[in-house]
């Protein structure tokens, strides 16, 4: 009677009395993941042994405390877990870092941007007043003079309410407004990123969802794999979590939809509509999202279409 | 009898029954700056004229509503008001902003550089593990390669527990990473440009409390003359507005300091010294901003000097 068995650092032919009858150690952690190889050259020689039996595997590790193999056996498992972790790294996890740092993004420009249009109102209030696009306000003051400023908007010099700062001044604004447009710009860039990663992780639910719901979706479910097991009223609802829980408390209304609110074709849809098509929108989302998961044939362009012939464009 | 009155379109002398007799327009909002000028040619050819009596300026004005001086009445009075609006705008507006800015710098760079630590931590975790200092951190992340950064932690490439990413993955990371390195070092610029305002400014305060509590002290007063109106009692305990008023609702202790508490002399005291050698700062702090708010001779230097004589340094 004999048995086989294999471990992180080798495969072992053990007796009757499970010792060590004969073994082929592993030179690197990649023939661990190969361990069938090793383990049918064993099983040439001892064609009959088993697998051992469940109870005595705790027994069996003992052996592998021996000097012999122990250090080397603690070495492969951390390099093994190492792998693993490595491994464990996917689209999955760099779609969410992007979206939790377009959100970042958000916040943060948000603030330093109207710290600039504080600080540039002391020198040109006008234009604070006449400019409501943040990215555009930082950039122009990044990029043009005072003077250039003033002809754009068809101003004198005269009827600026705004002090003429030193040079040394305005440099300090200017170079916040640099940075500030930079933060835009990166914005963008990230943007375009999660688009070409979200079109080869998940091109069906993109087509059906656009970048941002798809993306916020994305976050509250943390994976695709999550995202592909929610029931499409799940969907319907994610991003209404408040309301959701505010209505089974107090029997307060139940919501009818979530981050799919911003969607077009609920934005556009008249206030009785709109639940009834969310409805529809999350469980198209549903379909679409598993074909990703489970790689099929595209299918979301025909999904859009289905819910644009029905609810119109 | 006849009068002389001057407004902001010209000078006038008015005759007994407030009309006017003759005049002298002005041509530019500055002339009115300079109004005793043409006081004094009116005053040469009647040169007993007294000033209007104040009962009877609303009348006089209602002279002013003749089409013949409305219009230029309206608009010189806009020009002077922008003209004073604009030379309102002074260093303590430039230090104010600059102090608010450097705050939301440290605000959004924390936020930023936390995502960037949790992304890159996908690649290379053991970085975010050995490194605790944020600004380094991105300067790395945004300078050096993989390779060169295993080198220098004396790593090698299988100890690595992070995923190898594509370089386009990677691309994204880098690009946030030098933002945000590009934040710390306009943080930096601004506090430079801070010292310099300060110098010029309040360079008493600056030399007693140092650029970050001098900063934080005339954040909280909003400008040197309310800084130099304060007492010194109520300077020892700016920034412990929510102590002294727990204090003064609940009789719980009350505060010994406030931003004082990270000045170095009150650092590195004894706990039971640490309210006295509060309240002495802030007396003496009070000395070098009223100097500095009377523009006298300086005095920094010695009031420092006393103090660390009197408390070690």
């Amino acid at each position: 009677m004999s048995y086989i068995y294999s471990n992180i650092i080798g495969s072992f032919i053990l007796g009757d009395d499970f010792r060590i009858v004969t073994k082929q150690l592993f030179k690197t952690v990649k023939n661990y993941q190969d361990r069938e190889k090793a383990e049918k050259t064993l099983l040439k020689k001892y064609p009959k042994s088993k697998t051992v039996p469940k109870e005595k595997i705790a027994a069996i590790l003992e052996l592998f405390k021996d000097s012999e193999y122990y250090s080397k056996f603690y070495q492969n498992n951390i390099l093994l877990t190492k792998q693993l972790v490595r491994n464990s790294v996917n689209t999955d996890n760099l779609i969410l870092q992007t979206i939790s740092n377009i959100d970042d993004l958000d916040k943060t420009t948000n603030i330093l941007v109207k710290r600039l249009r504080s600080w540039y109102s002391l020198t040109f209030p006008e234009l604070e007043k006449n400019l409501n696009n943040h990215e555009k306000f930082a950039e122009l003051v990044a990029t043009k003079s005072r003077k250039e400023l003033l002809k754009e908007l068809k101003l004198k010099d005269e009827d600026i309410m705004g002090a003429e700062l030193e040079k040394v001044d305005l440099e300090e604004i200017k170079l916040l407004a640099t940075n500030v447009h930079q933060l835009y710009i990166l914005r963008d860039k990230h943007e375009e990123y999660l688009k070409t990663l979200m079109e080869e992780h998940c091109p069906n639910l993109l087509e059906i969802a656009g970048v941002t719901i798809g993306a916020k979706l994305f976050e509250h479910a943390k994976s695709l794999r999550r995202l592909a097991l929610l029931p499409s009223s799940t969907i319907q609802l994610l991003g209404a979590e408040k309301a959701l829980f505010r209505h089974i408390k107090t029997g307060a209304k139940s919501p009818k939809y979530g981050v799919l609110f911003t969607h077009p074709l609920v934005q556009k849809a008249r206030p009785k509509q709109k639940g009834m098509i969310a409805r529809t929108l999350a469980s198209k989302i549903s379909i679409a999202v598993r074909v990703d998961f489970f790689r099929g044939k595209p299918i979301g362009k025909k999904l859009r279409e289905e819910l644009e012939s029905r609810f119109g464009r």
